[in-house]
């Protein structure tokens, strides 16, 4: 921390400070510059916050020097972390493919999509029995019963499912079924929710809330890392600015800022960020040249039917055309869509 | 809804869209224009989605008029809902001054806090129990023990009492000491905790999420009420944007907006928006001079020892200064901030 | 500047900062904290750009401490600047009010306007002669016909005029015939315009842009005291923020924030932040309990016949009202609203 | 246009926009709903602003339907328009590449950057002569020292040269020198500097205001075709949000989103929007694969001693290694970054 005096502070007026910071078992550390003096602090500073100096008399402003994160840092874990799961290897070289409706509708609708973007080469299904809707009057899901889809199909495709837990009440049947948890960009923040995802024994998918800087997303992964589960996937959805020509914007500079403070695995959503069926394809494209881990995309054989988000989800032939353009990206990124092997062979 | 076509639409274009419209069940108006037609659409429009007709050929957009809010709306309920919580009434002529620490330390120190801005004139008392923090090494507040020290407080001071309800399993506990329950920003599109608050027998104070339009606000009420409690008032605590010399810039403009919808009361936290003492004030006079029902503001007496956001504390001589001032404007907006004759009393 | 150094940084890497400083001059103080290591940098930081170090090895961050605005700010010039545009005094006790069309559309629409504000009590006419117009095909002002409208109507009422210099071209006309010269929101980084502004021998209204920072509206400003002219009056007219509610968000904590850090006098327009007339008169209030030192409104006695932006126009009666309000508000905060003497003699 | 009732707007109500509609020449078209009354207009809508309808009794709100640009859009001109400057290409397969430093020093160092960049493959060298800087103490530029040493850099490499005019003072000197003709962020509504760009003869390209959306920024361009000059580029380079972990955001979904409307080519500008060197080569790779037609980026041989941006600048190997991965994205792109054939052959 970093205690920035007026330039017409007093000596006193920085001695005070110094001793406040003496006062909490601190060091403080005077930088008289040419205008001004900055008081430096170290030690523990996990006790302190910034409102201990700001109104002291001659401070201008106390600036945060030291990050609050930890478990979730390279700096405590310097190698790329790779989740498995299943015969899919999440992290490394490999993109990841997370492929299926927004909502399981039904247990036909699901299977049939599963079976297409299995055949076109996803990896994951995904689809929501719970959906965090904006208006209580729109459709929200089958719940458990939609779970109970998911198991079935899972078992007919080979298909590992991601699928949403919306609160604690449904975490642990969402986890008893899921191969990989979500937790919705809607809950990024809801910490219960985090921490006992940070118990449920999955894989965790932490998308980014839609104003959350890349060091609260990343706190919000430690809130489950503290629990003892490292293996946590981060999913960049869009953020909320003034720009109105897509749902939200894909923020892709997030992917390789991320990357660099943390070694866990990054993939994007470009289905929630672009809202609009057409615009998927370019961000899709776009994340993974950025350097992501993989992708989340909806898709659905019918979508003007869809009960969700039909128009942000692709035809199963745009999906095969989405997975032929991220093959070739990847041939020339150093990456590698894997074939799904050990599911082929169920 | 407004389907608008290209200016090259064909006949058979736009015959495609009525066809589309028909087949919902729903009525098609086209209305052709010097350049382009575009096509109204109306009946039950709770069962489509735009995507339904983004996708057919010659569309150029899809725009939604039908506001998704009912139960909040003026339109359902013209004239202002006023609650009562004790003898204070929320949401008339009354300003509503809630005050108290940012979270509950201890007894002594709410105790002391409560007192304090008692006799300064505040009619309700915060603290927060359950405090959700950004990262998992803060103080994450004293959880149930805190909420058996606010019912003592409340005991010997009077003062009825607000504190957040952080998740499910606590919102229980909470309602039973709370006269308000609180549901923070970071939640306020945790729909399962908005549809319990819905049916906890509380009134309950929603904040504006970060991130969130007035209409994804309004309808994250509805949810609360379309469980049959319309107990809620609305509090104004600051967005995101990229303006860094607030924590959240306080957006002072929903307010009227808000009233201008919605029959519900709207008080302003201008603590959390401005995340620094100095700013509080100004703040404060700002939000009940563009029409908030009521102010809710942190006081601490030792904030340079709180154990969260101490920094945004008034000091209880600023807290008195507060009153004063909000007294003297209630008093030339056609306002009052009533006398607590009843706490008083006890 | 404080280059933070990572946690595994050697003292080599931390030498290599030491010696990168000392090479340009400057001073290095390192500072060991219990985690890492930071090195302070003082000395005339004017010559050294963040990327000077960033790219060292074994550097984490660089933060910025020092800030680059002088003339503007109280650490050199403490006392509140009072501007004095013939008889108002700007900055002061004072609230400055302006008022007036949006755009000059005619000699007799622009006088009766003027006529119909002064009776009500406003100090100086608003009014564009040249218009910044999002589209190319909207009414773009009368140019310097407008200006010699507003000559007139000024000799005729007495009333001081603002009207806004789009270029360079037309600003040496424009200071000709205005009292104050308004640099607008788009043009606020147009730093060719502000020296200019500068040098005109007028006062300048310096609108802040929508996407401006409080550090870089402030050195916006700075560009116009730089070339010698003290003579600025700040104006907050809304930021860009995802809200939809409102044409731009009035950033009310904008206001007692650029007064903490300088002596400039610093105004609101809450009509551009509106958008809307019935936004107008709350935020003006607003605007003022913040602490504004003064208003510009746009009025028009015929909204519907404007030839820009009359959906936003307060009619004559609700500048009335605004007029009244801001009176009473006035006595109870310590300020006052000046009546016209001198030019009501004319 | 569309204006939407009220649920309980009375016929006469409906009556009087419709009369409103008629007595300004346009057509009025009554949609009944279930809920509530829409009025259609048709018609000339360049004379009217939403306002005459907004404040007549019963209406609800204003719906803008048209879209204000025409020059610019597909529906005007279907085809892609293909610049073409010198040998290259710009808007069809060709990738075009521009590179330089950020500001133009001294002859030595622009010439030795332009032959290192043409050397890697680059089509055009950037350099500023003209900086627009947030602080007036910062390094303005060489002025019109640095547009001579343009010139001479460009008859000895055979490069053609983007540089920004920063004003209408020096418009027609840069026209004289560049190739192509830049208007930077900060002047995208600098409207008068728009018009002359359209006047001067030469291609503009036009970035992205940092506040602008897709609609603005078209029609900043629309200022420009108005004008005669058809001849203009589009240059993302990133908006303004609240994250803080690149200087801008670049907002990638931006570019399909531009092309969908428009014909005009659009390239991004990784540097300005990442604002650190360790992001640009990811955010160009994602530009590419989101569609972009070329990109524009700096780098610097000695960045450390750069008078601007230097920490945003590649260093030549950097550049590079750039140049391979586009070149390779470009392969399974359908796109290709063509060879300087012609320059080479000075």
């Amino acid at each position: 921390m970093l205690v920035v005096m007026r330039m017409d502070a007093s000596p006193d007026q920085i001695d005070g400070v110094v001793r406040r910071v003496e006062s909490h078992g601190l060091k403080a550390s005077p930088i008289a510059g040419a205008q001004r003096t900055a008081v430096g602090i170290t030690g523990n500073l996990g006790v302190v916050e910034p409102g201990l100096f700001e109104s002291l008399p001659g401070v201008l402003e106390v600036i945060q020097v030291s990050h609050p994160y930890k478990l979730v840092s390279r700096e405590f874990h310097a190698e790329d972390t790779i989740l498995e799961v299943g015969d899919v290897k999440i992290g490394g070289r490999d993109l990841l493919i997370i492929a299926g409706p927004c909502s399981v509708e039904s247990y036909e609708q699901t299977l049939r999509i599963a079976e297409t973007v299995k055949a076109s080469g996803a990896h994951l299904l995904r689809g929501g029995a719970f959906k965090p809707r904006t208006s209580p009057y729109s459709f929200q899901g089958l719940g458990r019963e939609g779970l109970k889809i998911l198991a079935r199909v899972r078992e007919v495709t080979g298909l590992p499912v991601v699928t949403e837990a919306l609160d604690i009440d449904v975490l642990d049947d969402v986890a008893e079924v899921a191969d990989i948890v979500q937790i919705g960009a809607r809950n990024m923040q809801n910490y219960t929710l985090l921490r006992r995802a940070g118990q449920c024994g999955r894989p965790i998918l932490l998308k980014r809330g839609m104003n959350a800087t890349v060091t609260e997303w990343l706190l919000a992964a430690e809130y489950i890392l503290d629990q003892g589960n490292e293996q946590v996937i981060l999913c960049e959805r869009g953020i909320r600015t003034f720009a109105d020509h897509t749902r939200s914007t894909l923020d892709v500079a997030a992917i390789p800022a991320v990357k660099q403070i943390s070694h866990l695995p990054v993939i994007a959503d470009p289905s929630h960020a672009a809202g609009q069926r057409d615009k998927v394809i370019p961000l899709a494209r776009a994340a993974v040249a950025v350097g992501a881990d993989g992708l989340m995309v909806e898709v659905h054989d019918e979508p003007d039917e869809a009960l969700s988000d039909g128009n942000q989800a692709l035809l199963p032939g745009q999906f095969v055309e989405l997975m032929e353009e991220i093959r070739l990206l990847a041939s020339v990124l150093d990456r590698q869509v894997p074939s799904q092997a050990s599911q082929r062979s169920l």
